[in-house]
């Protein structure tokens, strides 16, 4: 519909996910209408991001260096790896500042649907992590969904031959929601993992 | 949340318009995940965009060159003018390939709330295409809009000095909608307009 850059940068921004042709468009436009030094710098961040940018070696969280910063950072409790699907979960519970041990990012969940089984994750590569007997606990923080779920019990099963302490977060209602609203399930867990006060 | 400058990326994501900071992690994970090459091709767009892209010096369409392809091409039928608030409105009319005459681009429409008067919509260059005579017909096609409408009625009464037919988009029902889901400022202006069959 626009003559030629316009339109292919419209069609290049309705790929990026979550961004539909109506979003697009409106996200070009906002670019014709920005100084240009600013959008030139938005240019080289996508570039450098993509150049510089990497998965950590040892846990898979993003990192501009081989060792990701939570990985280099000894003050973080060796002791203690939390497991999760993605790296945006390695940002979602730093937020909380509640967990001040280790992660290992898996890239994905099994799920027999999407043709994703266990040697597709980044299980080796826990299991080389957890041989020198450094880690005592695993804490298993992938989502409270069917995919989640079964990754964490492939993951149980495979840690109980070892001598850690593997837990699972803890499932029941949000904080802040309502006992009305909760779904079934999500209430049956509440109940089921209710603790003395 | 995130180290340097995958954080910075999802800042500059965040401030573009529709995108909130959850969509804005999830685009720059995509990036981190997409072929270098893929990305050096939207940064070179977005630079060539910007440095390319102007507004067409007539109507105000967005253009590569100094007059745009709908001002250029003498096909279109130069004794009509579409008068619309913004480029975007061009390309959504060209969509209906209804009209094969020529736009003009006011870059707005009279606000006072958010102080926008006459004088700073492309008004000028208006009067200035309709000088020679050549034009026969102005269409008036805001948005059906407090503000569009204002703008519509100051518009009309300011080329009726001229001798020069001035219509307006019809109001009415949306075709493929419901009329008992019509607002009913929408359904009287479909009585309104109402025409025989």
């Amino acid at each position: 519909m626009y003559e030629g850059i316009v339109q292919d940068l419209i069609d290049e921004f309705g790929r990026l996910p979550g961004i539909g042709p109506k979003s697009a468009q409106r996200i070009a436009f906002h670019i014709l209408q920005t100084p240009q030094f600013d959008v030139s710098h938005l240019a080289q961040l996508l570039v450098d991001v993509r150049e510089r940018v990497r998965f950590c070696d040892i846990c898979g969280n993003v990192s501009e260096q081989p060792r990701c910063a939570i990985c280099r950072d000894p003050r973080r409790n060796q002791t203690l790896i939390c497991v999760v699907e993605d790296a945006k979960d390695v940002a979602a519970i730093e937020r909380t500042r509640e967990f001040r041990g280790l992660y290992h990012v898996l890239g994905g969940a099994i799920s027999p649907i999407a043709g994703i089984g266990p040697d597709d994750l980044r299980i080796a590569p826990l299991m080389q992590r957890l041989a020198d007997g450094t880690v005592q606990e695993v804490i298993l923080a992938t989502n409270p969904n069917l995919e989640g779920e079964a990754t964490a019990t492939y993951l149980s099963r495979l840690l109980h031959t070892l001598e850690i302490r593997v837990t699972r977060l803890a499932s029941g209602l949000p904080v802040g929601g309502d006992l009305e609203y909760a779904d079934e399930v999500t209430l049956g867990r509440a109940f089921e993992g209710r603790r003395s006060v």
